[in-house]
């Protein structure tokens, strides 16, 4: 993807992830150190409230930093800011979606493209959105 | 501990572990990389007839690795050949025991001691159980 090929507006594109497994939030929680069992116990999960474990609210930013590796490359990744806007449950398939905000010429020949970007589960409810910099190359 | 104080019949020191928890089978499966969902998740578990998640095999034997650390040294350590024997549960405490079988003396001021150890719960039963070799120091 060059930068003269994008102007303010335009959706860069998806990334599509696989339905939320079990597994997936057991590998997460090695992955982060995060072992709140709420992501990983369905008995601590319903012992607050849950119908079933829900997944780390940092999982869809790591989503969210594997589609701009995927743009730009893990080397292009400038800067990632999200919040977290809703729990993600089993099951949720979550697609990472941007748009374009700001293309700045830099240094060489590329440009600091700047993105909304966003996590959005399988009924298009945003569950982790903010803003993205990355480097893209110019042709 | 110095193998000119130990003869075959020995005990040597016990390792008594905390009981098991739900959150100490998540770091075990990103540590060893077995995910299989019996060990993390009580649904599965359940689904295959156990009464809750159970232990990983491997778990006790990394116990049993730690108590010979403990003993020798991590450099000390070395085999250790074991066979599950039983299942360990939620809440089982593990502790790790070894008798001496043999001391051979060994190149410089030392010599392999060879032992038998095994896991047992608090019932006494044995869930893991083998063999292992150490160096110790003399002295």
């Amino acid at each position: 993807m060059f930068y003269n090929e994008l102007k303010p507006g335009d959706a860069v594109p998806a990334l599509v992830k696989e339905p939320i497994q079990k597994v997936q939030l057991i590998k997460y929680a090695g992955a982060s150190g995060d072992y709140n069992l709420i992501h990983t116990d369905v008995e601590t999960a319903r012992s607050v409230g849950l119908p079933d474990v829900i997944a780390h609210g940092m999982l869809s930013m790591a989503f969210l930093g594997q589609f701009l590796s995927e743009l730009a490359g893990a080397e292009g990744v400038k800067r990632l800011k999200v919040k977290f806007a809703a729990m993600v449950h089993l099951q949720d398939v979550i697609t990472c979606k941007g748009t374009v905000k700001q293309v700045t010429p830099a240094d060489g020949n590329r440009a600091v493209v700047t993105l909304d970007v966003w996590a959005e589960n399988q009924k298009g409810e945003q569950v982790t959105a903010g803003e993205a910099e990355v480097y893209l190359p110019g042709h």
